[in-house]
């Protein structure tokens, strides 16, 4: 079986299918992030009307609180959170560069220490597999061991050696039963290295591979050379997700070299300090030039928040402290990149991609700041 | 012309319709609060969903923050919160003794300190009027100045005096266009100036009056015998509000008594720590006892929050610090109160609201607590 099908291709970008037990997600798709099983401010209807296919919670944050037995006895992390559609986990890799709260890595596994009451969390290459496939998500990540930009390349190496070791461990973990896997290809910031543990994650024969450790720091352009490396060594018929990418040129020149899926914290970060998105760059509903601006964030989105709200009284609610504001801002910033997917989505199909690429790119460029 | 009727009774408790220029407004009938143009977590087409049929705003925090002339320029104050139903807004009286911002308070007026930027605002009777008309409000309240529970005899009787003058401006300089201008009793927490006040005002001809001035602090007994000492003396044509009353019983003792409409934060600021209102009295989900209980708040509850979530979910996103929790049990405690509303109108339409309030109070006596 093929969980994932590419239904056009232009250039090196694609846009496809990727069949879960949940319900289909069409590629490039861009996931919100839910990391404590909610997308902060946002009902779950509210999620999936931005146009959304799926979205991505944390197995480590939910394994630390509420746990991952309260959730499987309130009937799987789907019911718990009122959310029926896909839902990609993430394992508890990622906090080994983010959390201070490592007290010890090797090679069996991580133990972390729980930020809210210090208790202890052994976390095995196993163990974040099962605990994903009891949550009940339809992607799991394997645990992997990222690295942090500048990190000394013996350190590098060794991180993507034991990512490799922990990859074969969480594959022959498998689930099953209709749940997706996927590897983590890492590599530090050196191309070989990318290429090579592409080339090891791809040949482990996941239903999808994940380029990790990225969008922490260095240039873009280093970015961008690392994905491209990285994408030329992965099997064309498998989806191909950049973990943690969520601006909007960014976004599309990843697409452009043939990634599949994003997901960041970026919309609903910038919406709690009162940053929207918009075609032409970022507007802050903070500054005095929102003040009598009666006009929407976006003229053309067709979210709640710019069907019903200035700009002037979104600014009113952030200077009043209004949560209002919050959730009508996270609900246009996940809008606005799930429509851009979907634009994009649309040009690939199309087969101007690159057209469609250069003119988002310009508009962001020629914006006044 | 008049914009209030009522449609049956049964004994003093009464039902009916007030018509605005918005919409009609069914009575008995709970105002949730939205004093900065926003009722807290929750988006309008949201409050509508309560059942609620109108809500209330604050002219003196909006003349503040974002000011009159903002909104006016937005196209009046439905238009600014995307709420286009009606809309009653209060003076800025019942800061004269919530405020510690109020610089001066003499027979021309107000003046308070904008605990925002230290500007100083001056509101007379005229203006209050005035604000609340350009504002765009469908009920507007008169300037009056009530007193703290506690307050020495003479104090209060100064304070009510001052009420009686304040409202004779008032009423003169009554907008007309539609709206519906409301006066204020007074009287303190003595019957007879409670009966005194209550003629004064209703004997200049406002579209409606309020009862300022109770539910400060003041023993329960107290406070009704106070409302009852007032709507004796209250047209029985004329809506009847008692200002700032949000729990279930002593809402039914009020319906009871007369009174028609009610407003109060407390449904608000209650969801935001956590505590949920059903039949049976309050439930908090901050409590360990929800932590695995994954029933619903209500089971009989048709409100999102009771839709979807669990309990259990619901302390999870408290204990989390996440928007959410906030918002679904605000909009199930407005609810709440939308429903017991509408139960009440029922009831007296059907020429049982004794029994039924009798029902009511006596679940809430026995819940476990």
């Amino acid at each position: 079986m093929t969980a994932f099908a590419v239904d056009a291709t232009d250039g090196d970008a694609r846009t496809g299918t990727l069949v879960t037990v949940h319900g289909p997600v069409r590629t490039p798709a861009f996931m919100p992030v839910g990391t404590h099983a909610t997308v902060k401010a946002l009902h779950p209807d509210e999620v999936r009307a931005t146009g959304v296919d799926i979205l991505l919670c944390n197995a480590y944050h939910l394994a630390l609180r509420p746990g991952i037995d309260l959730i499987e006895r309130a009937g799987g992390l789907h019911r718990f959170m009122d959310w029926e559609h896909p839902i990609l986990t993430d394992s508890g890799g990622y906090q080994l560069v983010s959390l201070v709260e490592v007290a010890t890595v090797d090679d069996d596994g991580a133990v972390f220490v729980s930020p809210y009451d210090g208790s202890r969390l052994r976390v095995t290459p196993e163990d974040a597999v099962s605990n994903q496939a009891r949550l009940g998500a339809d992607v799991l990540m394997c645990l992997d061991h990222p690295v942090a930009h500048g990190t000394a390349p013996d350190a590098a190496r060794a991180a993507t050696e034991r990512t490799h070791r922990w990859a074969e461990r969480c594959r022959a973990a498998h689930p099953g039963d209709g749940r997706l896997l996927f590897g983590i290809a890492q590599g530090g910031f050196d191309a070989d290295a990318r290429a090579a543990s592409a080339r090891f994650i791809s040949g482990l024969d996941f239903d999808g591979v994940a380029i990790g450790g990225l969008s922490v720091g260095e240039p873009v352009d280093t970015m961008l050379a690392m994905t491209a490396a990285s994408v030329a060594e992965l099997a064309p018929g498998r989806p191909r997700y950049f973990m943690g990418l969520g601006t909007d040129s960014e976004l599309l020149a990843a697409v452009a070299l043939g990634v599949d899926m994003f997901d960041c914290v970026v919309p609903t970060r910038l919406a709690r300090n009162g940053s929207a998105l918009t075609p032409c760059g970022r507007v802050s509903l903070r500054n005095a030039a929102a003040r009598e601006d009666f006009g929407p964030i976006d003229p053309d989105c067709p979210c709640a928040a710019c069907a019903g709200f200035s700009r002037a009284y979104l600014r009113h609610l952030f200077q009043s402290g209004e949560i209002l504001a919050h959730r009508m801002v996270s609900l246009h910033n996940i809008t606005h990149l799930a429509r851009l997917m979907d634009a994009a989505r649309v040009a690939i199909r199309e087969g101007c991609f690159a057209e469609f690429r250069a003119e988002r790119d310009g508009r962001l460029l020629s914006a006044p700041r």
